[in-house]
């Protein structure tokens, strides 16, 4: 993985601040594991109340901390006096996701003047094991002098 | 609306159970509110618990009702004895998801022999406003001879 | 479809002139066949030279008038001082794309302050029938004060 | 990049028969540069007929180029009786494609029964500079016992 630059020296505050204003990331219990610029991590253990027709986590929550975890790693390169959004992402969900935790690992592909580019990679983990089980690509718009929440 | 033909004359009644069987369904207070064949309607009402940091509908919960409802779309049209799994998809979202609820409206674009393509909208709704927020394009296969959970 | 404003009056002689500055477009034998404000179609007959392996229109050539037909749908609506790209888009191949001619349609399902989302559907056309054999959704930028090429 | 098991000892002789009937590829003279088992580069030299308004690689092209080099990523790992066709795919054009020539160098990221999925990248050359200009997600479907063309 590249080394990307910040243009914000608090990019890690502003992203933990910015993650724990997200309800819908407390109510599903995702918790931020990992944030460097260009690069975020997000955790989520297996409830229950988060599966689908087969018990497995559902493909909604997959995308949630794909799509999460992009936003993150391109935020954590951006002006401190700016807001994020999502523009467009894709998602191939590539095989069950089965396991004790979920983990998606973003990257920033490109980090352009208005855009931002990441992929996702999102992990069903079950002790020391992880296997693929969703990949993304997302599109990401810096909103500059514009508040995060 | 292109009338489609389904293979199951029992459709509604998988769909709304396959939809009871999903946990995070229920956990997220969405309700299925119309099945035809290649069609499906979900609707959410707003919750403190589904947002994102400026207060708005999560971008995960956007997607996730989008793609079920393109999931019960095209499952819908599918033989008795089949089960479904969403391959991938792409959205864009449009505009802010500001409302007291949101419906998402998925079609079959096409039904093939092994994969399904349908297209869902989703609206931000406000007393009677609908307003797009989230478009979609999902692609479904078919599991012949597989069990729905 | 709805009715939609252009900023630019002279929008159709924009279009006509930036399409005929495409190289690529001349060398397949595209034709720009309709441009309405938020509307594009583009043309293409069959020939060869532009085959796959099973002798049918190659995908590559399939995508090439979706997103072209998508980005002037787009660029219609934009400041006669702006030029426009392509951020992304995903197509779908839906059926094979076998006929005397390609027909690419789009339009733009929302035009914001710096990216417009279109639809592109393509159909492959045999006298007078008309089937459709991919469908697009492509996200532009205007970038303002730019000359388009 | 994990290497991968190819159920076609002549895969090779197999992706480069694919490939030399493809007429499209000969017409803008791309060239099979490398195959391996779940991987393949396709190298495509400049010519004014593959330009857009700004004398770049049309988004076309380039798209042309990334799906196909996915496609025989894909192909590379099939039964020798089984034909291939591309699902969907999603481009992000991340920089103008401007150079010599372009490179797309596509891998496997998951092969499943019938569907495999592949990332493709794509540079723009010069000299000894690659430049990354587009990245895809590609599926793909396997049809058992069909003639590839």
């Amino acid at each position: 993985m590249k080394k990307e630059n910040t243009k914000n020296p608090d990019y890690k505050e502003r992203v933990i601040e910015s993650f724990a204003k997200q309800k819908f990331m407390r109510f599903i219990k995702a918790e931020l594991t990992e944030i460097k610029p260009g690069y975020c991590e997000i955790s989520l253990p297996f409830s229950d109340n988060l599966t689908q027709q087969h018990g497995f986590f559902h493909a909604g929550i997959i995308s949630t901390i794909a799509d999460n975890a992009a936003g993150y790693a391109a935020f954590s390169l951006m002006e401190p006096t700016s807001s994020i959004l999502t523009v467009e992402y894709k998602i191939n969900l590539v095989s069950p996701a089965i396991g004790e935790r979920l983990i998606s690992k973003a990257e920033v592909i490109k980090s352009g003047k208005t855009l931002t580019i990441c992929q996702s990679k999102v992990y069903a983990c079950e002790k020391e094991n992880q296997k693929l089980c969703a990949i993304a690509q997302v599109t990401l718009i810096e909103l500059v002098n514009t508040n995060d929440g």
